[in-house]
């Protein structure tokens, strides 16, 4: 599934409607309906090597009305259907956790778990080939912050777009980053950075926007926090596509910042369906890695059995199979440590804007 | 302990040397050094029924450096006193978990646990009574949201003071609350609302924001976060006196939303010293209430063994103490049941807004 361009109001429509036709034909043959989507789990979902990212394979299962379970999916995907065309016709959108209680009134079609609401709208987004984003779907998760000297576009609730510089048009929390950054949404207009610096802690962020790293190094910074929203991944796409910037990724030296990095450059298993679209190829590692411990003897905590177990399943995971990360992971597993982005602070509050960063940036030929 | 009025730089760099002298004094007269501070523990912690807020007692306890873990914290005492008077002095500030890092530089006085290093950041705020503010220490939580009609100045980074209107000059994420929200900071400019509703969960922050609360209700919409942070609370109450506005507190309907309320309203254990700073005495607990869930037909869940014993510890808490309170908790432990605020979307995306807020709102006399 390649999703090349985003769709229109009608378009969107249309394709749900292209799921109740599948069902409608059916039965007008005197068949149960069906549904046809990709088998989701880890089995069907490979790395394409020569985009770079996580992708479904070719199994397909059809989903048929002839048992209970399956039939009720079917009926929820109607209602699904329906209260998101609603949607789109009032110019409305809803929490994930919103259309679940919706739910309470599509009577056999109730969802049970809000688990069960969320996977049947993301089996809607492969079926359609559409974005939950098109849906007017969010989830409760905030998006990223940004700092710099870049300028967006926003669409207001009014429908007036509004003109927002990231760094002299916000306060100190910075720009907060909508969940839905579409063009329809969010337009790039303008910037003067040689790169994107994308950082896992807040506590990290907040220290370079206080020494004033952004202007100094030219640069944007995005607080991913923690492992990032899809609103996240799709902006700093959109940056790096739009305005062909790097985009460096600055996390905690952990078995599970690096699968942070993974999903920001190469996409994640639970999004495989939309890796094309959130993926950043061009995303590359900064640091903390293992060898940073050693070269700057940073404080650091013993890897526990879980870091282990992960380290080692990230050695087969074909987004770690560069000589690069291999080097890294076998020398965490050698040495048995892990190190936060913050415990460079052992050096003093400007150590890692005067001394760490450029000494990293320069080694990527990035000089400032 | 009263925080009338907050300190200057150099107030709190004479408040930090007063710790050292109290040493000091001690030694010169050939005694080992003391710290003396309340003892914070919970049997020191009552609720002052004249001011509605928690506050430490009078009970105090002397560090001193005659056993060796005492000692430590009176030379991490002076670390810390150091360490702050650099950064005030330099303009920075510095999150906890960098003071956590930056005291494997202090030899003997480094911390074991962020735990140890937070605690003694609290310790030295009730010594000096100063705020960690004042020390320029932060955590690293983000603060809240806020959305609608009115302006704020806050100084940046280059020291100019910047005017944002939190309705017009935010996009969808609104306006996020720095971490110090003081007069040096940030002022309170320009309003035109009636009230404040403060929101637990983003997904309902953002349905009042999408369905045009601020504007049809004229209010002001803070999204907490789940347990607000200081500055959130901080911010309510600088609203509360200086624009004298009602705070309406909005959350779910279980036993930790109402300690959310609470610290709004009164204060929580941790942060008792400062209290009379942080509380909003005013603040009044709008909803989800155990009557909703029936007066509505809300769809709820069964109270867990956990949520039964947090309300059965609420029952003897001089926060709840008030009859109306007693009432809620018994009917709710009566039926067993808890509700989320998005539950409301049984009833459609707009029943919050049409129905059920505007018969809340019109029980408590305020008519929109």
């Amino acid at each position: 599934m390649t999703i090349n361009r985003r769709k229109s109001k009608e378009e969107v429509i249309e394709a749900l409607h292209g799921v109740a036709s599948e069902m409608h034909d059916k039965m007008s043959k005197g068949n149960p309906p069906t549904m046809t989507l990709p088998v989701r789990s880890k089995t069907n979902i490979s790395f394409d090597k020569k985009l770079g990212v996580y992708k479904y394979g070719k199994s397909k299962t059809i989903r048929d009305a002839t048992a209970l379970g399956s039939a009720r999916q079917l009926l929820r995907a109607l209602h699904i259907s329906e209260f998101v065309e609603g949607m789109i016709t009032d110019g409305k959108t809803s929490t994930l956790r919103e259309m679940y209680y919706i739910s309470e009134g599509w009577g056999n079609g109730k969802f049970s778990t809000q688990n069960e609401s969320n996977n049947l709208a993301e089996d809607l987004e492969i079926v359609t080939k559409c974005l939950r984003e098109d849906f007017g779907l969010r989830p409760e998760e905030d998006g990223a912050r940004i700092i710099g000297n870049i300028t967006f576009e926003e669409r207001n609730r009014r429908g007036d777009w509004m003109r927002i510089n990231c760094r002299d048009g916000v306060g100190d929390s910075g720009y907060g980053v909508p969940y839905n950054v579409e063009m329809e949404k969010l337009r790039l207009v303008e910037e003067d950075i040689d790169f994107v610096m994308a950082i896992e802690t807040g506590g990290m962020f907040d220290r370079l926007v206080e020494n004033g790293f952004d202007e100094e190094a030219r640069c944007a910074l995005v607080h991913l926090k923690g492992q990032p929203a899809r609103s996240t991944r799709r902006i700093m796409r959109r940056i790096s596509e739009e305005w062909n910037k790097p985009i460096l990724v600055f996390t905690d030296c952990d078995p599970w910042s690096f699968r942070i990095f993974a999903s920001i450059a190469y996409g994640a298993i639970k999004t495989a369906h939309i890796s094309e679209y959130l993926a950043t190829k061009e995303a590359t590692y900064l640091g903390i890695t293992a060898d940073d411990i050693l070269a700057y003897d940073l404080p650091s905590d013993e890897l526990t059995k879980q870091d282990l177990g992960a380290l080692q399943a990230e050695l087969s995971d074909p987004r770690f199979s560069t000589g690069w990360w291999q080097e890294q992971i076998n020398l965490m597993q050698e040495i048995g440590k892990k190190a936060e982005q913050q415990s460079l602070a052992k050096y003093g509050l400007d150590f890692v804007t005067d001394t760490y960063l450029p000494e990293k940036l320069s080694a990527l030929g990035l000089n400032y």
